[in-house]
């Protein structure tokens, strides 16, 4: 009598989570095909544009990081001088002995919120990006962004009538995670006319319905600049969001791990525009609750494998803080090194620093290679029949909406699919290597159907490939 | 209207983590004290005996580790192979250039399982340790072994009645974490008087009540060797909990993370005596469901703040494991570095390999340390008046029993404490700087009282301290 899906937690079994699900993992199959037998597929090689995995394809790791990460790890090395100035520039070596006498050994268990020094770097991080202060005590460092989802959405969801605002399309690390909370998602739907930016008209109706469904909404959730949109909002899109959550209470997740990956526009950070509001109406804000997420993984950084990334809480009393500490030290600590590569992140080389040239030339060329690769993604989606795209704007990644003809939605249909879009990403696997999202993974408007591509991988082939496939389907399923 | 406890998850504001609690807490405010204003307290420092983390402490990471670790990190010092050779042993340089070939990059997200080629170095790990073939497919790594623990209980929690055995004294990871699933902790008593072994006719008494009660009893979980309680368990006792839970079609949680720590007895582990059943009893025990976890943070590596771990699932179908694996997905996957050094962990270097003296110095000091600090440690306990305590066994840990006189636990009612073993570890800390846990943090037998201390500390300093502390304990409260 084995253990059998009905015996299990529901809600494990209802989540979705459509980044790593059916077409990675034939992504997987592909690629251990072709280790098997080579040339065996229609392509050589399986790109995987399906997650924003830069160092997985050609990205290379900012040298500073690595070689402070690398002394971490081995601080023995720092007797050896002569060595050392070989292999490592100075401020590296610098840098590592002060968070050696801070951390100790990376391999001890640190604060359940995070080493305390590097707290009160991230501090200072963000007061030089807002310009107003911040409070070492209310930032905890996690394990990715992913761990400050979880660690939030747990916390706030108190029923299954507990409610919270997500946008549509948006990453599904929130359904999936609402789901295993047994909480209920709202979805407030992006304007694809207005660049994919925030409709508040549109969401106050929401809100008034779910209330009227008896709904407890307990916060909204935005991703800025936007997963998998590639948007950056506007300082009056937060403004507008900012004093509808002040309104009817609700807590604002701010997802803001992009922030550092904006082509066009500006980057404002919740708790920018929060303060200024504070300052501008006296008294009127002040109860607002913000939490600001931030990683490692993304923006010219890029070090996804090393889990680094913290939340700043705004506004939380000490009580619910007590709370989010628990839970955050039943799983001890988040890892040592991803905390210390946080520390880099928000406190890089400065101009005099031995590594501050080559730091910039490398942290320049990574920018300006994302930016290339998005332009010329951009322009290859603007030949495809029936493809339209907003222009990139930020984060890594474009959702192009894709129509597609009945026929194909009817050959989906009878190959079993849930969603036409999926079929399309299916065949364009098959027939190409290349490995994207369908739009139903992340949401869209009924009778809509997109994808989302990262735009990290090498750029002519990947185009060139996508153009041929995309001419060809059309020609088989033209209506 | 700020958020309040009420409007929170009643799961999280419930769920208790003593590891983490008061008493922690007070220590880093000692600590912060004695900083500010040294002198100002009868203490010169803060000794952390409330968890296992041994390199907070004096232990120092074995060098193997730390040099491949630090060449996955910064894979461009290979490049100057004069400076590496006078740096690094010629094993590491090329166990790190086998590993960057496998993984490529550690700051890329690996497969939510974990690196194939660990996966198989961890399957011939257990094959070598147990004499039974492994399934790299069926091996998960995790973020430490918590988050193994999470996976599970989540998974297996299908409603608040779905109940789990836990040994009572336990690790609070369980209780907390069965607090945050809504599911039931069923309790059973490890027997003091037996080396706190397991007590299986006790259990099968526990078993029909909590089925009587409608309870649906879903797993047991065991730890061996045991934390708090140091425990090591002997084959027939495994052999016993085996036929039960095949008995009971109960999932086995074999939480294996001290098993290198073993000073007295021998570790067996439950997937080799449960496949020795198997051999014994063909049919009878191939249903048998056993998930083992392991991890970097224990046995003589101690690299807590590495986050490795990992969980072998036996048994479970493929439907099963699938949603397990979606599970895993949601946190895209465990920290890469952490990753790498599991498979330092189970594949050493071997006799001929340059590093395979000094590693096997460093491994058998950190083992031989430990023993003597453990033993050094017992026999200040067998001084103290009214305190027992079992012979070190394994593990990281010494759980005494403490007879409290009635005017301390008077006192500690008084004071507004829990237990009066809380109240005893305060006053501990509080004079001496010497931080452990109460037993009331763990479960115990009901009128008894326990802490768990670690026997990492160096020991004199601390040996003595506790005695002089207990005397003048004692004879304030003696009835």
């Amino acid at each position: 009598m084995p253990l059998t899906l009905d015996k299990l937690n529901s809600n494990v079994v209802d989540a979705k989570y459509a980044v790593r699900g059916a077409l990675a993992l034939r992504a997987e199959e592909l690629r251990d095909q072709l280790k098997a037998r080579p040339g065996s597929l229609p392509f050589d090689h399986v790109i995987n544009a399906n997650i924003g995995n830069p160092q997985q394809l050609d990205q290379k790791p900012i040298t500073f990081y690595r070689q402070v990460l690398a002394l971490l790890q081995y601080p023995d090395m720092l007797k050896d001088t002569e060595a050392c100035s070989r292999l490592f520039k100075q401020d590296a070596i610098e840098r590592a002995t002060t968070l050696l006498k801070e951390i100790g050994s990376v391999g001890a268990y640190s604060h359940s919120k995070g080493v305390p020094y590097i707290r009160q770097s991230i501090a200072k991080f963000i007061e030089e990006r807002d310009g107003f202060s911040a409070d070492p005590e209310h930032i905890y460092l996690t394990t990715g962004a992913s761990n400050a989802v979880t660690n939030l959405l747990t916390t706030l969801s108190s029923s299954p009538n507990a409610g919270f605002l997500i946008p549509i399309p948006q990453y599904p690390l929130y359904s999936a995670s609402l789901t295993l909370c047994n909480a209920t998602a709202v979805q407030y739907y992006l304007d694809e006319n207005k660049e994919w930016g925030t409709n508040c008209k549109g969401i106050d109706d929401i809100v008034a319905e779910a209330k009227s469904e008896n709904i407890d909404l307990k916060a909204i959730v935005i991703i800025n600049p936007g997963n998998p949109t590639g948007a950056v909002l506007k300082e009056n899109d937060i403004r507008e969001i900012i004093e509808m959550a002040a309104r009817d209470h609700l807590v604002i997740i701010a997802d803001e791990v992009y922030q550092a990956n904006v082509f066009e526009g500006e980057f404002k950070s919740f708790k920018y525009v929060l303060r200024k509001m504070q300052q501008e109406n006296p008294g009127k804000f002040d109860h607002v609750e913000l939490a600001s997420l931030h990683s490692t993984s993304k923006g010219m950084i890029g070090e996804c494998g090393q889990r680094g990334g913290y939340m700043e809480l705004v506004g939380f009393s000490d009580t619910i803080q007590e709370q989010i500490y628990k839970l955050a030290s039943i799983s001890l600590c988040p890892v040592v090194t991803g905390q210390a590569l946080m520390e880099l992140m928000v406190n890089p080389p400065r101009p005099g620093d031995e590594s501050y040239e080559s730091f910039t030339a490398e942290y320049n060329h990574i920018f300006n290679t994302l930016r290339s690769r998005a332009l010329k993604l951009y322009n290859a989606f603007q030949q495809m029949e029936g493809v339209t795209c907003e222009k990139p704007q930020g984060a890594m990644y474009l959702f192009p909406k894709i129509k597609l003809p009945q026929k194909a939605v009817q050959a989906a249909e009878q190959q079993g699919y849930e969603a036409a879009d999926a079929f399309y990403c299916m065949e364009l696997l098959n027939q190409t290597g290349i490995c994207v999202i369908p739009g139903s993974g992340f949401g869209q408007e009924p009778g809509t159907f997109h994808f989302r591509t990262t735009f990290l991988a090498p750029g002519d082939d990947y185009g060139d490939k996508i153009l041929a496939f995309h001419k060809a389907f059309m020609d088989k399923y033209r209506d």
